[in-house]
């Protein structure tokens, strides 16, 4: 194509709307253009991108032997009655009344429109397994829709849905995705992690998020440089310290701390390691009961892994008033030593492992040293894993120790076993004879979220650096000077005509610009490859050739270049 | 692809909620599947065909110069405000309130996004000009969807919006439209007209609708098989008949007609021409009063033209209450003469130029014969052409006779002119300085209307005949006894990889079912080309080859079958 024939605008600032990199450089680019709140235009070189993501997932899904469909977005209300779901998934989804007021939804997700699809058309075991899934515009209605096209309200998803007549079938049907999604990040050339993730309520043995690694990440990620283990820090586990608790070597003692309220502050008037110190955390069980969680002073609690030691589904912190009430005591001082009567103790497994510790007295302005479980108080009621891990913790397959990092979750693959079939009636006649609920899989790809997790991983001071397979075009031909010299014009023109016989996708800026402006724009929008025709390279019969993502400006015959361009497009 | 891997089911009746041919044939080879009211599933084997009609759709819009872009489907209501249309489009539109309580609809249609796009994108001429287009999932509430694809609720459209500095490049962009729509239908194989439409309420000189031809059209088409013409016959002109009025020969005089209230049963009792007969149609006007209007006897009102003589925008038919009061008659018996005095007379062209003609009396069980303009009469208020075409009535180009079709539409291109660019004060700095209102136009597609309309074209008694360009597989191979004989087995799967190295789009049938049911589901899901292999054929090293559309079974040997399909497939 040539910058003549393609509408696209780029921008020297970006509107301030904009927080992200990606955000900024979309907008600057002119990949995408704000309609309203979450709401993108994709523009033509936006979609070009958008596109070449699509054809890279629908390749991969389909070698996996899932077949596409297309569902309406608009569903009936009924289907979601069956499930439930009508009344839990929130305002997230958008809710619609047609003319007749009959009750609708723009479809967040697709698993009743597909059960019910299921259960009219799959009847035998002989038909499984089957796996379905569709690119579609999906609409969530965000409470704060931000990051330009990360987190908006509308937007493309791949949804795939696997049915499967047992759970072993099932397991298969979820490991052939997973592979695809594997392949589907590795041909974009993305640098990602597959992680364990929470199965939440649903339960069910396995879950993967598929994270593209940025700094910029939402979320937060466990892995073990030595092994395959990697989980989001939701779910990482942190193991109990190998070595057993050390015998009680320190008399209990008050320490006067007049204004420290951390552990830190306290480890450092006292000139001990933090880690010799413990912090209580305050919380009201389902039952409405206090209970005290014990920290060592530089973890942090998990909430998620809290919520599920028994009785503590639905906790809450409790309030300032709530800790005063019971312990008589401001927060700041507070410990489990004479705490409250009849308060259950959940101790994190690291702190159950600790002698001689530091923690706050229960009376304002002091904190008690030398603390040891058994001889101080009794041992706790609950040992568990409450707090998240940090790098540096052993991996819990044994193999090494944990490092952290920040991903973008793209994808999410996910066991859902009978939940929907059964809610919904969904069967078939099995092998026996039986009628049997499905066993279904759920897979999604977060399609218009991958072009900004791939910018806010790919990029520089001049702009996007966009992996080739999801480059809007492979290589750029500048020609400078195409408007006032015959000898570039002619040769731009036969080079890209070479070129496009050749099959390389390139685009030629036929502008009439100045060259920094020209070379600009190319780098901005991210193109890999560039080739810089002028008439004083000409007059030597080279071109110059340079790489995106740096590296020397090499110069290259002018019959050569198709050739030259094909290796640096195989590298 | 294989039929093991393919997802399909075919039915041998199909559900009773369909009514048209199409609709039932696409339910009966599951190319769709019913959600709800007017919202549909593309299922694998549908999909593939929608997936055909889009591929050549983009193909020909781009060559056209057109850049393919993606607007959300949710839509802020502010912009449908700043066009008014808010208020107008009426309850079709699907009115939507996101968690703030904000309005958005689901678009119907895109004009104000774009107009939105180009008012922030576009500054200058230099930038002109320029045709956005997309493809996309629309939502029209229709009251009573029906027709399945045809009138569906949720669709597939293909909308495509031009901007030019000038009418003149209007007309050009309006132009390449026009062409790339007859590439696209021709491409695809069906038998279309392209015809003017009216334009309503726009105003603006240009509107033309792509109709495909089909008994079953909701549209009456009027063209001249000896030239160019064609229109809706809402639009078509009636020309006033060529030969001047003949004068008056018979005198006035009463006939009875004691039972005959129509021209047909008056004319048959008479023993005369219906074309001697007038009739009369009472209607009132957009100011209250009574209305005369006078067709030949054999001839309909067309309503859209009698809207436009001036003072009867908005008329309405008169209630039988109200011409009894009028006319102190009852309907079946009322003529011009001696009508309630004062009351307006609008003949249509034909009627003005009829001498010796017969009408209602005006009294109960008689009408008049020998009536004369002038002498019986005075000469009509006003004269104009009032009635639909009909066969063999002159071409108003002048060149033949018209003749009449029914078409199902399934495009529309159209002049907007400054409608929506001076509503939204949308505006670009022209070659003089002068900020000047963009001249639009709009070009739709009803894609996924487009296999239902070509359905409907393309069928006999054993299912669907898809035209090569947009069948789900060119060519079906179906194995008798794959599952019980190795040769059939071996000569199918290294024919089969044959024809796929050969780039045929062939589908390769390896169930264990009958061969009768494998041929029918073949030609019911509308496969152009079939090959049979089986024990019999293989013995002498043939395999047989036969046309969906018919024609005699052509014996192939094997050796040669991929040559074969290819001469097959170029015709």
């Amino acid at each position: 194509m040539r910058t003549s024939q393609l509408y696209f605008s780029t921008l020297k600032e970006a509107p301030s709307e904009a927080e992200l990199v990606s955000h900024k450089l979309m907008l600057r680019a002119g990949l995408i253009k704000r309609l309203g709140s979450g709401l993108y235009t994709w523009m033509p070189l936006g979609l070009k991108v958008l596109r070449k993501v699509e054809g890279v997932v629908r390749d991969e899904m389909d070698k996996a032997g899932a077949q596409e469909l297309l569902m309406p977005t608009i569903q009936p209300a009924e289907l979601w009655q069956e499930t439930g779901r009508w009344a839990l998934f929130g305002p997230q989804m958008l809710k619609i009344k047609d003319r007749h007021e009959r009750d609708f939804c723009f479809g967040p997700t697709h698993e009743e429109v597909i059960t019910d699809i299921a259960r009219l058309e799959l009847r035998s075991y002989k038909q499984l397994p089957v796996n379905f899934y569709q690119v579609q515009v999906k609409f969530r209605d965000e409470i704060r829709p931000r990051f330009g096209v990360m987190r908006a309200r509308e937007f493309v998803m791949k949804d795939a849905y696997s049915f499967d007549a047992s759970f072993e079938g099932l397991q298969a049907s979820y490991g052939r995705m997973y592979q695809a999604y594997s392949n589907v990040f590795s041909r974009l050339g993305l640098a990602f992690r597959a992680v364990a993730a929470d199965t939440g309520a649903i339960g069910g043995s396995g879950s993967h998020e598929f994270h593209v690694l940025a700094d910029a990440g939402e979320d937060l990620l466990a892995y073990c440089p030595d092994s395959d283990y990697a989980a989001n820090v939701e779910l990482a586990e942190a193991l109990a310290p190998a070595a057993p608790r050390a015998a009680a070597s320190e008399a209990l003692h008050d320490v006067e701390t007049p204004k420290q309220t951390t552990c830190e502050q306290v480890a450092g008037l006292m000139g001990i390691p933090i880690e010799k110190t413990v912090k209580l955390i305050a919380v009201i069980d389902a039952a409405g009961k206090l209970v005290i969680v014990l920290l060592r002073g530089d973890h942090s609690l998990n909430e998620v892994k809290l919520g599920k030691v028994e009785g503590m589904d639905g906790f809450r912190f409790a309030t300032e008033e709530e800790i005063r009430a019971a312990f008589n005591c401001p927060p700041g001082f507070l410990g489990p030593v004479g705490a409250p009567a009849g308060t259950r103790i959940i101790a994190d497994r690291t702190v159950a492992a600790m002698s001689d510790w530091v923690c706050g007295a229960n009376k304002p302005k002091f904190h008690i040293a030398g603390v040891n479980w058994g001889r101080d108080l009794p041992e706790a009621d609950v040992v568990a894993d409450v707090r998240n891990v940090v790098a540096g913790d052993p991996s819990p397959d044994g193999r090494g120790v944990l490092a952290l990092c920040r991903g973008i979750e793209v994808g999410h693959v996910f066991q859902l076993r009978t939940k929907y079939s059964e809610a919904m009636n969904a069967t078939f006649t099995d092998v026996d004879g039986q009628l049997k609920p499905f066993e279904m899989g759920c897979y999604g790809i977060g399609v218009s979220r991958i072009v900004g997790a791939a910018i806010e991983q790919n990029h520089d001071e001049r702009g996007i650096r966009f992996p080739l397979a999801m480059a809007p075009f492979a290589l750029a031909v500048v020609a400078v000077g195409y408007h006032r010299s015959d000898a570039v014009k002619a040769a731009a023109d036969q080079l890209y005509a070479e070129l496009q016989a050749a099959g390389v996708d390139v685009l030629l800026d036929d502008r009439n610009e100045r060259p920094g402006s020209m070379f600009a724009d190319m780098e901005l929008i991210g193109i890999p490859h560039r080739l810089t025709l002028g008439d004083k390279g000409l007059a030597e019969g080279m071109v110059e050739y340079v790489a995106r993502r740096g590296g020397d400006l090499e110069k290259v015959p002018l019959g050569e270049v198709a050739a030259f361009i094909r290796r640096k497009l195989a590298e």
